[in-house]
């Protein structure tokens, strides 16, 4: 099969830092769009994969999924798209579209989807590389629509963060007058607050830090509840019908599943792993409450947001970073320091 | 206010048997129903409340929360029942009726809901007792219709365990083809299978023991999976919609979730406590799979299920002892040596 030649960013090895290297992409076929991208988002998967903290990256990774970008090429058989146009791409480029979870716009829950980075290229049957490139070559009905309005770099993580937010909200049918409370103020969280606000939901953070609340409220929020502090705690007992825990490590659920409202959900959307504190019953059956995961959203659901951000005027809280500054990137993702998310500016790649 | 002074069965203390006692009931006020009883289950909370496992036991303790029986008298305001009808008190016998759960048909989740024993009376000023009793007074709105076709001893236990498994089948909508399993074939169990059959669903019991298989077929399960079989549980990943869990003890849920379909949901209704093992999210995330709880089941809930249960046919299986057997009946249930449930028959009370 023939294959075009990029530059990339990427890692040869678990404990090597990001660096030039070069990659093969599929050239177009039937279905396929080739897109130029303009801004990569920088998601804590990134990071996880390019170290390998999961333990199943192939190398080299390239990461990256959350991808905007200029169509360059399309396929004979590409129907939705056409060259020029501003597109996006999320974190799956592809899924076995026939399961019951493909076929009712679950594709992220399809035992077979492919990752936009660390996947399976059907094509040319090597793993897939993400959007730290200078372009990706994507199925059309993997690819977005953007709403013409917005920050084209601002949109860059609404396809991750944006999404494992929305989906869940969404799932749990938040709407006007619904209670939801989110855990943690990062990438995901500052997106969780936006579109529970836009959604018309009364929206209270969880901090351990009271020094957030200005940020919080600017962000949408009508309160903020100091999760250390338990007379703030005895106050939102038995409240909220959804929690979007964004937390990236193992931590006590208790507390939050205690100011779950009779039928309320906690969903855990950024911790992968074993919880180590012991999750009470007694509550949960007491009220009805539930601990819940989600992940991401399918494609549908994406273009959905999308089209929802539009409207509601909605894009990231970013810091548009140059390829060559990832690496300390990275350091600043793990001490929290970014309001709220890397985006590189891929015009940086040719540099 | 007036009181008569009736036989019941029950104990003084933490460490003593059950044996006769005499209590105070209430005369009927305005919306009373006077009931003698005529069958009452015994519950496995019977005897940790007799035994003041939970913490919170006010003695004497009359147990007993699964009633069947005819009404004596009803007091003038009294609309829906009246003298020598049959009828069925279970876990409730009053709520605030203002909250928001009161109003959702919800009394169960109620904050001030009255336990039909050791709750609080509050016309006496005393705590409640329960139906291991000659006869007992409630409010016309927790009092329950029964269907006239059905075994009233085989009754009782509907009112507790029935209900206990049929609110979480019917608030997770399982119907027709839905795929259900049952973790413990006990009293919870075997009514969750009988239930969950008649509903429509493909039902399959979790055991850990093969010699259940036929008991398990015969009261309505498709099919049985060995927990400890890892071939037998790899043949069910990623399959149930709902998963009942009934186990009364604190117990590992990984395993189960891993047999959830997506958007599937592990509901807890038999163990209330810490569970010690690690709930891991990976599978939670990675297939949007909850772990809830839930307890027994509303007023109109009950009625629904008891109206079902004569459409259908459905009883408990039961084992009838004498209230003077209880204590051995207890020591019984400790080892899981009841086929299904033990139910009183109350005119041993009297001898």
């Amino acid at each position: 099969m023939n294959v075009k030649n990029i530059k990339a960013f990427g890692t040869e090895a678990a404990d090597a830092a990001l660096a030039p290297l070069n990659i093969d992409r599929r050239v177009v076929t039937l279905k396929d769009v080739e897109i130029n991208i303009l801004y990569c988002g920088v998601c804590h998967s990134d990071l996880h994969f390019a170290r390998n903290d999961w333990g199943f990256s192939v190398y080299p990774v390239v990461p990256g999924h959350e991808i905007v970008g200029k169509v360059t090429e399309v396929g004979k058989g590409v129907t939705k798209f056409k060259v020029g146009q501003l597109v996006a791409v999320g974190c799956l480029v592809d899924s076995c579209r026939t399961c019951n979870n493909c076929k009712n716009d679950l594709e992220q829950y399809c035992p077979e989807w492919v990752g936009t980075y660390g996947g399976q290229d059907k094509h040319l049957g090597t793993h897939t590389f993400g959007g730290y490139s200078e372009s990706i070559v994507v199925d059309e009905d993997f690819v977005l629509n953007i709403p013409e309005n917005l920050d084209l770099a601002g949109i860059a993580p609404i396809l991750c963060a944006g999404i494992t937010t929305w989906s869940p909200l969404r799932h749990w049918n938040v709407r006007k007058g619904s209670k939801v409370a989110v855990v943690g103020l990062g990438g995901l969280g500052h997106m969780a607050i936006k579109l529970a606000n836009a959604l018309g939901a009364e929206v209270t953070l969880f901090s351990r830090s009271p020094n957030k609340t200005k940020d919080a409220v600017d962000l949408g929020a009508n309160q903020v509840v100091i999760s250390t502090d338990d007379k703030q705690m005895a106050g939102v007992q038995n409240y909220f019908d959804v929690i979007i825990d964004t937390v990236p490590y193992t931590h006590d659920l208790n507390p939050y599943v205690a100011t779950l409202n009779t039928n309320g959900t906690l969903v855990l959307v950024g911790y992968l792993g074993p919880l180590d504190a012991m999750l009470n019953s007694v509550p949960m059956i007491m009220g009805r409450k539930a601990v819940a995961g989600s992940l991401i959203g399918g494609i549908a659901e994406t273009q959905e947001l999308l089209d929802f951000c539009g409207k509601h005027n909605i894009t990231s809280e970013i810091e548009i970073i140059n390829i060559q500054d990832i690496n300390t990137a990275y350091e600043r993702m793990l001490k929290s320091d970014v309001h709220y998310r890397f985006v590189i500016d891929m015009a940086s790649l040719k540099s």
